[in-house]
């Protein structure tokens, strides 16, 4: 059994090498770089495909793998926009993702973020790169005098929850399902409203749907406390970015911490001369603010998230090879 | 009844005006300069002192207090080495300190510090300024899959322990003194060199004596783990920074984070002109470094214990004007 890797970085390696020993019975080749009709070649005599890449998947590199009598692709990450389902139906491949491989890297991520607002991290490391070693008047708030409001309880959602708890602070969460366990402990507000109201800090941890783009918008953000961190480690266009920047102006909001932007494709991903240099001007002027830490869609990237998906999504085609059916098939085909 | 204040802060003023309203029996004054023969002669008409300041407290200042009739000083923070008990004594002085003001400030700092250092942001910082948006090769490490070697347990190292469990860290324990809620959950080593050995990260959170002056040096850092974290926000002196920079240099330390320096004295507390001009070679060694984070000694720089420092200081003088003895007296006096 053969199986070949796409887009393989460095730091997926390691976590590579340990499945390879770990499943003596598959020959495993890998390269670099992404799956191109050009590169779809090197899967010559392999049974599967795994791969992970942010462009799209073209119907020739597909065409390839479908003549080289491949029928089995498993992609290392959850998103499978960059298919078009048609193509896999037509060249008959099952297509596997990796649904979850650690809720704990993005909710550690965002609780590190308020925590990094807080405490004013960028001023303090401001100060000490300008060399003031003095502490006043750069004054932070603790964890547990706040309240924060968790909108989204699902797997990032209830980590993030179970962190805050031991910090102490109070959570007040919104959902449109009902987690029964978080139910129990009483900590759901019925709407949005009510959350914006009594949320010193609001973490959206919900999925992008054409109903709630920009749901934090001018109207939301007046409904919230003056002085509210917002943190997004979502999706992007869940804030209107334009209305983020006018509470940050006034000072409706205290701060943010966004691991993702609207519009971060422009920017995200890239290395660019300078901050100054950006092709996008949102971003410049949040990410230069000092009560706003930006992070470049880096909240999953943790070494266990790494080997998780690299776990998970060769386990997978290793499965499919076998004849099996991977509860994490995500093309109707099969 | 009136007490007045010295050495007070824009950023304590809130607080103090508080207290103010809920004890309309008592007079407050203060002024933001500190005790000094000179300015003693401010308390006039007084019953009491409320005071904080880093230098030492001179006799002629004590003296004019004494001969305006003034019998009790509170001072807002723990620390009561700038008095001279003779003097205290001599002028018939009782002081009381204020020894727990918020045991999370410094927990939840020093938590904070290990997260910065495994989601390595400090370089993402960087990065970011320098305009490049990639997340690769900067991978992180979650704070659920480290260990954490917590050194003294007492009320700063309980509330660390409490924050960690909530992340999902294990944790081991060492301190002299075992406390029965700690040893039931079975967290404590008996050795030093058992929780070297087991610790990915090592914080500490213990007084300073002379038989732990430098307890983290060549040896200690030895037993430790490769790529070991050190967190340091209880004394500088507990750290032979020559051991600690050579560990940085091997790369057997991974990282440090330190709110408390040996010899900070020298430059915390002050404005230099840039980091390269501080006046001590070794704090700016480590400052510059990117994955050591130096911040000035203001772990416990938050508005929840600025507040307990106002309210248990100024609580205190008035129960020793009203004749009573609150637990916080310090000197053997009364
Ligand atoms: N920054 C990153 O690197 C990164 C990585 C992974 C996932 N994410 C984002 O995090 C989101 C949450 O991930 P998850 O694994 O917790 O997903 P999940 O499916 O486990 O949970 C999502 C929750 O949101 C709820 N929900 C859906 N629509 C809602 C709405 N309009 N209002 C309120 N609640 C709503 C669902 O009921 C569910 O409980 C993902 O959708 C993704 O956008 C970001
Ligand atoms: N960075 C800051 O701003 C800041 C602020 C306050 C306190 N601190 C420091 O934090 C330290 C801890 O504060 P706390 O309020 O938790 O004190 P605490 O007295 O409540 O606890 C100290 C613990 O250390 C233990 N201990 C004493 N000597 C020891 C040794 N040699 N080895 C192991 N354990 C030992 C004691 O048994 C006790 O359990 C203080 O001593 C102070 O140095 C720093």
């Amino acid at each position: 059994m053969k199986i070949f890797a796409y887009g393989i970085r460095e730091d997926e390696e390691p976590s590579l090498k340990k499945w390879e020993q770990a499943n003596p019975d598959v020959e495993v080749g890998f390269t670099n770089n992404t799956l191109t009709a050009d590169s779809a070649r090197m899967a010559e005599g392999s049974d599967g495909v795994v791969t992970l890449q942010t462009s799209d998947y073209t119907r020739e590199a597909l065409e390839v793998l479908h003549n080289l009598g491949i029928k089995y692709i498993s992609i290392r990450n959850v998103g499978f926009d960059n298919f078009n389902f048609q193509d896999l139906n037509d060249f008959g491949f099952t297509l596997t993702n990796v649904p979850v491989y650690s809720p704990n890297a993005i909710a550690e991520h965002a609780v590190l973020l308020m925590g990094r607002l807080l405490r004013r991290t960028p001023e303090f490391a401001q100060k000490i790169e300008d060399g003031n070693f003095t502490w006043a008047p750069t004054i932070g708030k603790e964890y547990r005098e706040q309240t924060v409001g968790v909108i989204g309880t699902g797997h990032i959602g209830r980590v993030t929850m179970q962190i805050l708890k031991g910090f102490g602070c109070k959570i007040v969460a919104y959902d449109v399902y009902h987690n029964p366990e978080i139910e129990k402990q009483g900590l759901y507000v019925d709407t949005l409203e009510e959350l914006y109201k009594q949320a010193d800090i609001i973490t959206l941890h919900v999925p992008l749907f054409d109903s709630n783009k920009h749901m934090i918008n001018d109207k939301a953000i007046e409904q919230m406390k003056d002085g509210v961190y917002i943190i997004n480690c979502a999706r992007g266009e869940l804030i209107d970015t334009d209305a983020l920047i006018k509470g940050l102006d006034s000072g409706k909001v205290a701060g943010a911490g966004l691991d993702v932007i609207d519009n971060e494709n422009s920017v995200f991903g890239k290395k660019w001369s300078s901050i100054d240099n950006i092709p996008n001007e949102k971003i410049r002027n949040l990410a230069k603010r000092l009560n706003v830490i930006v992070t470049p869609h880096s909240a999953f990237y943790t070494e266990t998230a790494i080997h998780n998906m690299i776990t998970t999504s060769f386990d997978s085609n290793k499965s499919l090879i076998e004849g099996l059916k991977p509860d994490n098939i995500v093309n109707t085909n099969k």
